[in-house]
């Protein structure tokens, strides 16, 4: 546990430290959950994001993107069903005024228990030395079991009751396990209520004309409403996707873990319109060709799993997760859902037009089912960073960082570096700079030592290092070093570009699909 | 006048017609001045972002991209003057209930005159047939003088009267116009009052800690708040560029012109950090670097012309627009302001944070002075799409709709169309599509008579059409149509991806600048 701490702690500061996340607004102290992308964060961001466009859009013929707005008409956030249940539970404590949620306190609760589990591990494992199983030790000793027992009871009983909406279960139970406010240590609670979490606004400026609209909690219901139109001008036949990247909102009352859930985050989804019945069959075809998509970054097979849904959401009638092991564990990246027709049919009915496709094989118009693919943007930014981020034992002894982002999506392709700053290296380097810039994001970088400057481009994430010398002068060769296995090799000019589009074009990455 | 506005009808409806645009939430009947952009559209947008992005960006060394929220601080917004200053004034009909933008009734009062100079100048044209002289008659016609003069005196008045904040003339002056509600005709007009533009809303659940929230009307501050946090991250030395892409939303009363000004629209803005006292020479630098930009896309030098601002919003010392000829005439298109130090000295103020910039050369700490370029990514899709909109009478006398977009923007590079659906040509059609697919955004066509499939492209905007015959099944070669020319030729398969990278690659086009 502290480990992991200690790793997220250093992802954090990386990011900021190397221009990758900044905190939002921090020059007024920050905006809580909330942040900025910086120069190297906005490239990477960037290149997340055409990576899963250029997958999803432009390798398949059946499927179309779009950009739709933020803005809504509010009645679609009826038809979805996230004005009336798309709800946390919260709680106030009275004497503090403030506000909790109340799953988050029971689950906050339950991680303490974990932690007493965690230090009788610790302290049995250095009592018995050598000859500890770890894994004996907490199917069998008494004390381990009464905590885990009284975990899973806990758990079981807070889902059962926000299953079944009886919220003052929920607070009989806080007030069971006499949780305290864990600011003032109060136990003087409210009742627990649902609070949407929808951000509202209002459009138009006489009060009387104003009409109330929501910041969209999901990019999905932009496909839907458009669904009919893009088929009928695009003339795709079922099955077929429309996919959709943009920004969502989401008033989180405890937003936390840095940028992974935050209350403005980008969504990249796709929808598949396919014919009912069919619906297994997409499901497992989307679940395997998205993990696919991810394996195909190299950032190890054995950091992903799936988790299957047990429990389903009011529209889905299958759901899974591929889980990521973010510093904080396995945690959920991208979904995948099988939607059946809810969507659409809720649109129909609340909009009154048919929302149905004419399938020429069939010979009849009927409302199609939707699968669903879904991943946080700013998750897979946090996944792809933290999982890159490492420090590495040298043979001499010292620690190297390095950021070993998968290439094709590096903000910077190449450093390039005169040796020195004199003896026309500086212009070499430039006229090389020059050139590649048509193709690759470059960076000229002629401060400090060489030795230094290989370190900061390492934990900067740039692939590779081009250093130019005297020689360079004479044979039109240079150095070209590579960040991951700090090989350097001698190189024509030329051959540079070659070398390094082999390397990032996004080409070759997806063929490892 | 009646030619612009059927022109601009054909542009929207060619827009949906082909999956360019459509109206947002339209199942529900629409959500005003916002609009979806369709399979097309969303390819066509990220294109013209990413040709920005590309010449700004990574074209520029010393130029860096960020990726700021869109909700920022608050105080923000007290710092740049929006809390206070960003209004317009709204005056509402007592009668109807309805509010309006007063100045835009002045305005529409305004055109009206000038429709009934359009009727005088229609009248005399018939009358005098080939004789007639439109300049001559405008300037010498006492009643169309009259008319002009009333209009001149007329905006004047309004224009004075808004720098003076001097709303109770307003109101003045829609009375003695003796304007009416457009709607009911009702002259009972209420005060005319200021409405700030921005759209609230409430970060938090709780009443109590709820934070009143704006979302951003302008990309421009996120890079201001931010500008020592990059500058210190990526050592970036004065004059150096911030660029960003983004959302931004404005509660416009009255939103009109497609879209052209939308409640929810999207900017690309640098912010481009020099030393004070040379922002005269970087002004005039931006101004011709920018315009240069525009002309690479080959739209025609004459549809672009600089407008230089007489008057100056509080933040700037100069300030000029690149204006584009819309369908509905010449308007604003691209900004390029001389800031001053005002942004960053105001956070300072605001945030009793230092915002300086120490200059190794100077050996001192100045707050650098700031200029601006920022373009409407909305109004260059629409510059861009209105442009390329033509109807072409052919030799046989028929008329042929043809997108003309420039290849490097087009969303669809390349259709590949088997001549007929048997024999084997659609087999090796989408071959042809599974190969190049990897470098370019290419469609599959089979359905109709080629003829009409062309037409279908050109109208699609798509540059080129492949056609696979039976001869392709002994040779190897196809035929390929160019859109503009409609020029055929015989090529090689194996030489399509060069032809087609020729054409459509952003290096052979930013060269142009």
């Amino acid at each position: 546990m502290a480990n992991q701490d200690d790793q997220f702690k250093k992802v954090i500061s990386h990011a900021k430290e190397y221009g990758y996340v900044f905190q939002s607004s921090e020059i007024y102290d920050g905006l809580s959950a909330v942040y900025d992308y910086a120069q190297n964060g906005a490239e990477l961001k960037k290149n997340i994001r055409d990576y899963w466009w250029k997958a999803m859009v432009q390798m398949n013929e059946n499927i179309v993107g779009i950009d739709a707005a933020i803005f809504m008409h509010p009645t679609t956030w009826k038809a979805s069903g996230h004005v009336d249940a798309f709800n946390d539970p919260l709680i106030d404590n009275k004497d503090s005024k403030k506000r909790y949620r109340a799953d988050v306190l029971i689950e906050d609760y339950c991680a303490k228990i974990e932690a007493k589990i965690d230090k009788e591990v610790e302290k049995a494992a250095k009592r018995f030395g050598d000859a500890f199983n770890k894994e004996e030790f907490v199917s069998t000793n008494p004390r381990v079991l009464g905590y885990q027992e009284k975990i899973n009871e806990t758990l079981s009983r807070m889902a059962k009751s926000l299953e079944n909406e009886d919220l003052a279960d929920v607070k009989a139970l806080i007030e069971e396990l006499e949780i305290a406010d864990p600011l003032t240590g109060s136990r003087n609670w409210t009742d627990v209520k649902q609070f949407n979490l929808m951000f509202g606004t209002k459009l138009g400026a006489s009060a009387e004309n104003a009409m109330d609209l929501y910041l969209r909690p999901e990019t999905a219901q932009g496909i839907f409403v458009n669904f009919l139109n893009v088929q009928k001008t695009s003339r795709l036949k079922i099955p077929f996707g429309i996919a959709q990247t943009g920004k969502a909102f989401r008033n989180e009352i405890v937003a936390r873990q840095f940028i992974f859930r935050m209350r403005e985050f980008e969504q990249m989804e796709m929808q598949f319109f396919i014919k009912p019945g069919t619906q297994v069959e997409w499901y497992n075809h989307w679940k395997e060709t998205r993990l696919k998509w991810h394996l195909s970054l190299g950032m190890g097979a054995e950091n992903y799993r799936f988790h299957d849904h047990e429990k389903l959401a009011h529209y889905a009638d299958a759901a899974a997760d591929i889980e990521f092991k973010f510093p904080f564990g396995f945690k959920e990246l991208e979904g995948i859902h099988s939607r059946t027709d809810f969507d659409l049919s809720q649109h129909e009915k609340y909009s009154g037009k048919k929302l149905q496709y004419f399938d020429p094989e069939e010979n009849k118009s009927y409302v199609p089912y939707v699968l669903e693919t879904s991943i946080g943007l700013d998750r897979m930014f946090l996944a792809v960073f933290s999982n890159s981020l490492v420090e590495e034992e040298l043979e001499n002894g010292t620690t190297r960082t390095v950021l070993k982002l998968p290439s094709v999506l590096a903000p910077v392709k190449a450093a390039i570096l005169p040796l020195v700053k004199k003896d026309g290296l500086p212009e070499v380097a430039r006229k090389i700079v020059e050139d590649l810039k048509w193709d690759f994001n470059v960076d000229y970088d002629e401060k400090d030592a060489v030795g230094r400057r290989y370190r900061r481009q390492d934990a900067n994430g740039t692939p590779f290092c081009i250093t130019v010398d005297h020689d360079t002068l004479e044979d039109n060769t240079v150095t070209i070093r590579y960040r991951d296995t700090m090989e350097q090799k001698r190189v024509k000019i030329d051959d540079l570009r070659d070398i390094i589009k082999q390397e990032v074009d996004v080409r070759s990455w997806l063929m490892k699909m």
